[in-house]
């Protein structure tokens, strides 16, 4: 029994967290055979290490002398690199979502295809067909491209239209294979050639458009598209926390009857939106509420001892830094003053024509007399200057660095919990996380 | 006996790497009373994610269809957060180095003082009170930040020759505390006022300034001074390994009598400095030697099987990313045809006054017209003009992301093999890797 002992020891060693706060499960996850009963993958899109660092640093209550860890802290044990299917390098997210829903690398743009554009089964897929629920959760529209991937083939991402369509084509069972859809794209999916909200609810979907009467859907299967695109921004919502309600509501419906166990994917999509905006203040409000959400997981598998949480990114964006500009400081302080995002800014200052009197409403620090000039003269240019300029005032004033509108190549970190989170310590590479999610799936 | 080997073979899930190359070292692994003989503690000055990962394509074999793994890869375990002791978040490598040796928190600029200025005990001097042997081998000045916060006490960084002198009065049985110091530093060892190269024979230390002589090196105490300050950069080098032989040749000497094992520190100093010079292609050549340093260590420990090798960084510099400017694409291609850096270019282009036949010299691609331009501007101004526009034309044509001359507060890896390497899983704080590296101390 000491040898034992010293083992499972070992193994909360390596897993501190779960080993640390439900003693109980420490048993059940030292059988390596267990297999989880219900799979919670996260994707924060665009979440680099610098974003959950940055999160981190403002989340500290600085009234204490520790910096507190957060969720990402508590759940880390490994990274994964996400190259794409050619020698680009840099993924996008309709690639990595593709190696992340099938193990199989390939091109930017491809939609659950591989190389050849030929289908490739998900991990979705396959717990369907092995009978379980199967949800997806997300703050874009629910044909963006990371749950796309996971529901949908398609030999782009751009065929918004299609991969909808692709929703209720591609069935098992004669039926679609996702029970709870909760996210953005009325634009898509109630159509002047084709109504996909009535098709669901001849399936016997359960419909609403309202993220405020959460409450009206009852039972699975169920959809709910609360915005014609993407939601609005969390530092732009009444509401800051959208996604953490909509995972509770889907936890809570899946929970209702779950013999065989389910699989959800649930994304933190707007991360990499604010982060190609390089928009700090944005992406702060969106790491807050994945995070937010991941806890919701976390918790949820902690009372339910059978679940495996999973989180990790598809790439990170901005080319982010803490720190930039040869400055050895963040300014988070700053960061918490902004509370609205540069595209709310950027629209407001055009439409009332007042530079200063929109700044002040939104912002909490007054500008200088440089950056006022700055701002004016780019107001008078077309929006896309204005939005330029307003990323240059706030980024040198919080000294946050960005190196790109676009996508950056450096690995990116997974988070895990519960039941089988072993399987995701170390390196690897983003095809292994669907790959063992898949090992669960027989 | 079953509950054992499932213990034995989730450990091997976590470690990976260690499980799969050295299986005897495994049942070593699994007793967690063991405590490593000999600790190697691997420092990669300024290197984050970004750096790691660039290295990983860098490096990668283009006629293989697979990505091939980095010892980076092989050997992580977790990540660390590296704030120093204020609210500025982004720490210095004076701080960061202390923590790393002391377990304490202090501000930029402290070497091995707390926030008080008071001295504090280091990993290196612990273990020099216990009868090990003692070794820092580095590229830098064996009196930079980062050696000197384990080997001394002072309350600024940019006391070069103070810190140096402390190295001779900084006395544990009346010796000094380290038996091998091999890097750079002559200006701050042979001095006008004071010889310490001197004192050091005095003491019994064999001595050589000959990177190429290492042999006649033949037993310790030894010190090692190879350049005035730091070693010239890897890619300006003859001989582009230069870190990696002298920790060869140092484990070699330690290895002779070793009764009580041995503590070294090992840094891979101009990671650094090159990323402070937005440098890619220097970057790259002193990551090649610290990755071949860190090889040479876990070589090692699998045939010692009595050995812990540690490997982090104090702090990501210049805010690098793979990809930039909105391109999802890395030409490490080019990376590859780059042939000195950045600092050896702008001073012989200036030299020659050919700035066209200087490039030409070293860098395999071609200017384009405008390239050629924007070097000749610069190169009738001042030498940072000249290396600003380098750093431009080369950033640009490689497509490599900087937000800053200076460090970025991300967090970064830690990479462990051998016994103990459990204790540096998931998220960690850089203090607590002293704090486990002194509960081996005892």
């Amino acid at each position: 029994m000491k040898n034992i002992s010293i083992g499972l020891l070992l193994l909360c060693g390596l897993l501190t967290t779960a080993c640390a706060t439900t003693p109980q499960n420490t048993v059940t996850n030292t059988q390596s055979s267990h297999v989880p009963k219900n799979i919670i993958f996260l994707i924060g899109d665009g979440m680099g290490v610098e974003h959950t660092t940055a999160y981190r640093y403002y989340t500290d209550d600085l009234t204490t002398e520790a910096v507190e860890t957060t969720i990402f802290d508590q759940l880390l044990v490994g990274m994964a690199s996400t190259y794409p299917d050619d020698d680009t390098v840099v993924t996008d997210s309709a690639a990595s979502a593709t190696a992340l829903s099938s193990g199989v690398k390939s091109y930017n743009g491809a939609i659950g295809v591989d190389a050849h554009k030929e289908p490739l089964a998900t991990v979705l897929e396959k717990a369907k067909q092995l009978g379980k629920q199967t949800a997806i959760v997300v703050t874009s529209q629910i044909n963006h491209a990371t749950p796309a991937a996971f529901i949908a083939h398609n030999e782009s991402r751009q065929n918004y239209d299609q991969i909808a369509d692709n929703y209720l084509s591609n069935l098992i069972n004669d039926k679609p294979i996702v029970d709870l859809m909760f996210g953005g794209g009325t634009k898509y999916f109630i159509r002047d050639d084709r109504n996909l909200v009535k098709e669901f609810e001849d399936y016997g979907y359960q419909y609403t458009d309202d993220l405020q009467q959460l409450d009206n859907i009852t039972a699975l299967p169920a959809l709910g598209l609360f915005a014609p695109v993407g939601l609005p921004f969390a530092i732009d919502s009444a509401q800051p926390h959208r996604l953490e309600p909509m995972a509770q509501k889907a936890l809570s419906l899946l929970s209702q009857h779950n013999d065989n166990g389910f699989f959800m994917m649930i994304e933190g999509s707007q991360i990499d939106w604010c982060s190609h905006a390089n928009d700090v203040a944005c992406a702060m409000g969106e790491l807050d509420d994945f995070a937010a959400t991941i806890k919701a997981a976390r918790d949820f598998a902690q009372q339910q001892g059978d679940t495996l949480v999973v989180v990790t990114a598809d790439h990170s964006t901005g080319g982010l830094s803490i720190g930039g500009y040869g400055q050895y400081l963040w300014k988070r302080d700053l960061v918490h003053q902004i509370h609205a995002s540069i595209e709310t800014l950027s629209k407001e200052m055009i439409k009332t024509n007042d530079v200063v009197a929109t700044w002040n409403k939104y912002i909490d620090f007054a500008l200088t007399t440089e950056e006022k000039q700055k701002l004016l003269n780019a107001s008078k240019q077309k929006d896309k200057m204005l939005r330029d300029a307003l990323v240059e005032v706030i980024s040198h004033r919080t000294i946050t660095g960005w190196t790109s509108r676009g996508h950056t190549a450096g690995d990116v970190q997974i988070f895990a919990y519960g039941v089988g989170a072993e399987k995701f310590a170390g390196h690897l590479d983003n095809t292994d996380i669907a790959k063992a999610i898949f090992s669960f799936l027989k």
